[in-house]
C-alpha cells in the first residue's frame, strides 16, 4: 500500500524562513504520525503564493532555492514534493522538487503559465517543456502544477508515459461557485486518461486572494472519493492499492452561500493576523453594510478583538444607533459613541468666506464623512487595531462612497459582494445566532448624510442595479446586451457612466476580498484617464 | 522620391471615436499640406496606450476594428499606417494596418509581445510570426511594433526579405535617459542590417506613463538624421531616395533634468485635461515639495487655473507662510489661508475621553494632516478642480506621509522623484525664472507636525536615504549589496524596513508620473501581506 499525504497548509507569502519550518513539521507529522510514503505541498510552498514581484529581487530567490535543500537535508524517510522558484539556466521556473535522502531527487518545471485574470505568471517564469515521472513504491507518480490540468492533454500524455496517478501542486484561488468548475475538470480529465489523481490545495488569505483549501483524490473512474475540509487547514493521509485509492471520505461541501461568508471570515482573520495588528475596529452607522462587516470580523478574530464607533450626526436616526448597539450588545464587542457635530462645524465655520454664496452639494455630504475617516483612523493609529471599510461592491461600482471617508481604512471585507448579496449574508449569519436586527435587513438602506436621504434617490433600486452590474463589470457585456437582457435603458445608462467615471476612487480603495469570478482588484485593470463610455 | 510622414500625436486611450476624429485629419494633412505618399502612426493608434483591460470588452474591440475601416473609406490618396487591436481567428493580436484604396490593404501582427516593468501584453494578445512588406514607389517597407525592434534577428530576417525601410510603430514610454538607450539599440540594428528605419512614437500623458515622442529616422549606416521634438506632438515628412533620407534635421535632445521637468509638466497637463478638470489646487506648505509642484502646475495649465491653499498649524514657521505667499505672488496665482486649529481642536476634544491616558505619538500628527486633507477636498469638490498631492518618491519609499492627510488627492506629480532630485528640479525651475525662493530650498525640510521637526529625526540624511532607496527599490538590490556599496547597516535597515512595511499606503496613494525606470505602480506589484525583509 502506498500512503500519500496532502499538506493543505496555510502559508505566508514572502515569509520564506516562516514558511520553511512549517514544512518541516509538517512533513515530520506525515512521516511520524501518519506514516506517509510521501507528502504533497501546495504549488509555491516556500514562497507562498503569489509572491508577485519578490519574485524579481536574486536574494528572494537565492533565499527560497536554499530553503528547499534545508528542507531536504532535514526531513528524510519520506518523499517530500513541494513547490518553490527555481532558478536554473538563467530562467525562473515555477517548480516542483521531490526531495528524497536529504537532495532534491526530480523536479517539474510548471508547463501551463497563466497570465489572465488574477494571474501573471509570464511576468516571472519561463515555462518547462518536460513531463516529470518517478516511482514510490512500485506506483508511477507524475507531477503537474495548477494551470497544467486545466489543459487539455497533459494528463493524457503523463498516462501514455507511464504515469499510474497524476499529483498536482495547486494555488487555485476561490470564488463562488469555483470549486464545482474545478472538481468538473479534474475529474473528467482523470476519467479520460484513466489515471488517479491527487490534487493539493493551499488554504488562507493573501490580500484579496482566498484560497479555499478542499484538496481531494480522484479514481481512474474520475469519481471524488476524498475531499478535506474548505477554508481551514487539514493534513490527511490517502491509502491507494497501485493506482486504486482504497477508502472514501468525502467533506460535503458548503453551499455556496456559507462558502461566501467562510470565505469573508477567513479572510479578514488572514489579512489581521499576517500584518500583526492586534485586532480590528469599524465605524457602525446602524445600515446593514456595517453590521454584516462586524458579523464577520467578530468570527474571524473573536469578540474581545473587535472594536466598533457609533458617529452619529444630525441626520442619523435614532433606530440607526439603537439597531447598531443593539448588534454591538448581541456580538458582546466594545462600542464608543462619538458625534461627528463639532468637526463638521468646525470645517463648515473654516470653509465659510471661501464657500460663502455657493450652493450645498456633495461637498458637505462627504465633509461628515471625511470626519468619521478622521475619527476611525485616529483610534486605529492609537490602539494598532487594523480600521475596516464597510463599502461594498455596489457601491465600490458606481462610486456611492466617499474617499478618504468610509472608505477609509486598510482592508475592505465585502468590497467585492454586491448589495442583494450583502443582504443574504446578512440573513444566513442570523441563522447561526441572531446577532444582525432585524429592522437593519428590512428597513431602505441611506447613507444618512442629508434630510431623509435613501440611497435609491441617487441610484436604481439594487434589484434592478445588481444585475446591470455584474454584467457590465464580470462579463464585459455592452449596453446593448444589457438593454436585450430586458433592462431600461436609462438605469442602464446611469449604471454604467457611473462605473466608467469612479474609477479613480477605486484606485485608492483598500484592497477586499475576492469572491466574484472578477472583483475590483487583480483582476480588473482598467485605465483612470479614459474616452471609453459603456453608457449610449 | 519618396515622403514619409510620421504623425507623432497625443492619443485618449479607450477614447476611439476622438482617436479616429485625429487620425483622420492628421493623415489628410499630411496628403494635402505635406504631399506624404504614407503615414505613420504610433503603436495601437485607434485605442491609445495602454488599453488594458478594455482590451477584454467585445464591444470596445468591435468598435476599434470599425474605426479602421472607418479611417480607410475616409482617407484616400495617401498609405495610412495605423496601429489597432485586430479581432482574428478568435485571438487580439497588436496590429499594424496598411491602409489603401479604402480598405485594408496589409496587415502586420507584432511578434514580441513585452510582458515585463509596465507591459502586459501577453494578458490581451497573441503573438504574430510573420513579416509585412509592401512597395511603396518601388520602396519595400517592412513593418514591425515597438518591442520587436528590441530583439536580435527581427530587422535582418526583414533585410533578407527585401526591405529597404524598417517603419516601427511605438508607444515607447519615458523615463530619465531612456531616449539614450531607445536610439542606441535601434540604430545598431539598423546599422547591422544596413537598412533605413522610421520610428515613430506616440506622445502625452496616460495615468502614470509619459510617452516622449522623439520620433527619429536612422539612415542605413546607423546614423540618426532626423529627430521630432520631444514631450510635444510634430507632424513631420522625411524624403527618401529608395532607402536614403535626404535630409538631416534633429531636434536637439534636452539634458536629464529638462526632460525630467518637461515630462512632469506634460503628465499634469494631460491627466487634467483628459480627465475633464477645471484646473488644478493643492495645499502650499513653503516647503520644497508643494513649491515644486506647484511651479509644475502652472506651467502645465496656468496661473489661471492652479489655487493654492495655506493651511498654517501652531507649528507652522513664520517663514513657511511667508515664503508660500511669495511663490504663489511670483507665479500670480489664486491662494487661501485657512489655519486648522479650529477642526484639530475639535478632533481632540471628540478623541479626549478615549484617549485619556495614552501617549501623544503620531496619531495627533496624523490628525493635523488629516485636517488639511479635509479642507483641500472640500474645496476639490466644490470647485471641480484636482487636488494634487506633493509627496515624493523618498517619503512614499519610507511611508513618511499621512493617508487620507498629505496623500488625499488625485494625481501625485512628484511621486516618482526623489528628494534630492526636487532639489534639483526645484534648482532647475529657477533657472527659467526665480520663482520658488531661495529659503525654500536651502532651508532644512521639516513636515511641521510638532514643534521643531525635521524630517532627519526619523530618517536618515537624503544624501544617505536617496542612494539606499534606488538600490533596494529600483536595482532589487540586497541589504548586503548596499553595505557593499558603502553604506551603514543601522540607516539600511531603517530604510529597507520602512520600505517593506509601508506597501499598504503607496497602495491607497493616488497615480503619479513616472521618470525613473522603476515607480512605484504599474511596474512594482508587491504583496501587501509579506513575510519578506530585506532588512538585515
Amino acid at each position: 500500500m502506498l500512503k500519500i499525504a496532502l499538506a493543505q497548509i496555510n502559508l505566508l507569502v514572502g515569509g520564506i524562513s516562516v514558511n520553511q519550518k512549517k514544512i518541516i513539521e509538517t512533513a515530520q507529522r506525515a512521516r511520524d504520525e501518519l506514516a506517509a510514503d510521501i507528502v504533497i505541498f501546495p504549488e509555491l510552498t516556500i514562497t507562498g503564493y503569489p509572491p508577485e514581484d519578490l519574485l524579481l529581487r536574486p536574494d528572494f530567490i537565492k533565499q527560497a532555492n536554499q530553503a528547499v535543500l534545508a528542507i531536504a537535508q532535514a526531513v528524510q524517510g519520506i518523499d517530500i514534493v513541494l513547490g518553490y522558484p527555481e532558478s536554473a539556466n538563467n530562467y525562473l521556473y515555477n517548480s516542483a522538487a521531490v526531495l528524497r535522502d536529504g537532495s532534491i531527487f526530480k523536479h517539474y518545471r510548471k508547463n501551463a503559465l497563466p497570465n489572465f485574470g488574477v494571474f501573471d505568471e509570464q511576468r516571472y517564469f519561463h515555462a518547462g517543456a518536460e513531463p516529470c515521472l518517478f516511482s514510490v513504491k512500485n506506483t508511477v507518480i507524475a507531477l503537474t502544477i495548477c494551470e497544467d490540468i486545466w489543459q487539455q492533454g497533459l494528463i493524457e500524455k503523463n498516462k501514455q508515459q507511464g504515469a499510474d496517478i497524476i499529483v498536482t501542486l495547486n494555488a487555485s484561488p476561490f470564488h463562488a461557485g469555483k470549486i464545482h468548475l474545478r472538481e468538473d475538470i479534474v475529474c473528467q480529465q482523470a476519467k479520460k486518461a484513466e489515471v488517479a489523481l491527487v490534487y493539493v490545495n493551499t488554504v488562507g488569505g493573501q490580500d484579496e486572494l482566498i484560497f479555499d483549501g478542499a484538496s481531494f483524490v480522484v479514481n481512474t473512474q474520475g469519481e471524488v472519493v476524498f475531499r478535506a475540509e474548505e477554508f481551514a487547514e487539514q493534513m490527511s493521509v490517502v491509502e491507494f492499492n497501485h493506482n486504486m485509492p482504497t477508502h472514501n471520505t468525502c467533506s460535503p461541501l458548503y453551499n455556496e452561500i456559507s462558502s461566501e461568508y467562510k470565505a469573508l471570515v477567513l479572510g479578514v482573520r488572514d489579512y489581521v493576523h499576517k500584518n500583526g495588528f492586534k485586532g480590528a475596529l469599524l465605524g457602525l452607522s446602524g445600515g446593514i453594510d456595517s453590521a454584516l462587516v462586524l458579523a464577520i470580523a467578530v468570527d474571524a478574530l473573536g469578540a474581545d478583538h473587535v472594536e466598533a464607533v457609533l458617529m452619529p450626526s444630525k441626520y442619523t436616526q435614532d433606530m440607526s444607533n439603537e439597531d447598531a448597539i443593539l448588534e454591538a450588545e448581541a456580538l458582546g464587542i466594545k462600542h464608543h459613541v462619538i458625534a461627528i457635530e463639532p468637526a463638521v462645524t468646525a470645517f463648515n465655520g473654516m470653509l465659510a468666506d471661501l464657500f460663502a454664496g455657493a450652493k450645498t452639494d456633495s461637498t458637505e455630504e462627504n465633509i461628515q464623512a471625511r470626519c468619521r475617516g478622521v475619527l476611525l483612523m485616529a483610534i486605529s493609529n492609537k490602539q494598532g487595531k487594523l480600521l475596516l471599510t464597510t463599502g461594498n461592491k455596489s457601491e465600490m461600482s458606481v462610486g456611492y462612497a466617499t474617499l478618504y471617508g468610509d472608505m477609509a481604512g486598510g482592508f475592505a471585507p465585502i468590497k467585492d459582494v454586491p448589495k442583494l448579496l450583502v443582504y443574504q449574508l446578512a440573513e444566513y449569519r442570523n441563522t447561526i445566532s441572531a446577532v444582525i436586527p432585524q429592522r437593519v435587513i428590512t428597513r431602505p438602506p441611506s447613507a444618512e448624510l442629508a434630510p431623509d436621504q435613501v440611497d435609491e434617490d441617487s441610484l436604481p433600486a439594487y434589484s434592478i442595479l445588481d444585475p446591470i452590474l455584474e454584467m457590465y463589470v464580470e462579463q464585459d457585456k455592452s449596453a446593448e446586451d444589457i438593454l436585450a437582457a430586458g433592462y431600461q435603458l436609462a438605469d442602464i445608462n446611469r449604471a454604467l457612466s457611473l462605473v466608467d467615471r469612479n474609477e479613480y476612487k477605486r484606485r485608492q480603495a483598500p484592497p477586499g476580498i475576492r469572491i466574484t469570478p472578477r472583483a475590483f482588484g487583480r483582476d480588473r485593470r482598467y485605465p483612470i484617464t479614459s474616452g471609453y463610455k459603456g453608457s449610449q
